[in-house]
């Protein structure tokens, strides 16, 4: 992970209200580029932060679909996870605004850094 | 669950091969009519047998999803589980034969099992 992404996984993620910013433009492109795990998607109308996981096995992607579940729960901030045997796909976006706010970021980080543990 | 449904869940599943039956036609509807919370969707040309289930919050999801991933990893055949905040939907499909075998209507049963617990 490039600097910029660390320094993403570090950030705090605040209260997302309907009048929050989504991160569009520049902005957007350098977290992209800082997260080579993750792609923008639109999905139901809706960009979404996904991220695929590979595993060896299905103990290994439900071990970590926990670990990712855990820090959703922490952040207050869930995913749709879609596991299957051997991967793992991860879906960031936020409801409130109905596009990319900076938590989906910093939470999509924080999951790359969870994959390379 | 009907007695049908009851009946599917203690069956026990198959080794499953390239010449393994589908299951179709009438035998396919009376199992599908035994087991309410199920349906079939065809999905990247393969049908599958598709349930969602519904939660009070993330992880009682996420325990949910946990309890599908070890009944799955007993029989060694692994659904597609899909989480969000407050639901679990689960694929069941059989690669080998890319339809549904009687395995799948087997492990449906016991999810519909598990979720009333």
């Amino acid at each position: 992970m490039t600097l910029i992404g660390e320094r993403l996984a570090e950030r705090q993620c605040e209260a997302c209200r309907e009048d929050s910013e989504p991160v569009v433009g520049v902005a957007r492109e350098e977290m992209l580029a800082a997260l080579s795990d993750w792609r923008v998607e639109m999905i139901d109308e809706v960009d979404q932060l996904v991220g695929d996981f590979s595993f060896a096995n299905f103990v290994d992607a439900m071990a970590f679909a926990n670990a990712v579940g855990e820090l959703a729960e922490n952040a207050d901030h869930h995913p749709r996870l879609v596991i299957e045997w051997g991967s793992v796909s991860v879906y960031w976006w936020t409801h409130t605004i109905r596009s990319l706010h900076l938590n989906d970021f910093i939470l999509a980080a924080r999951v790359t850094a969870l994959s390379r543990e």
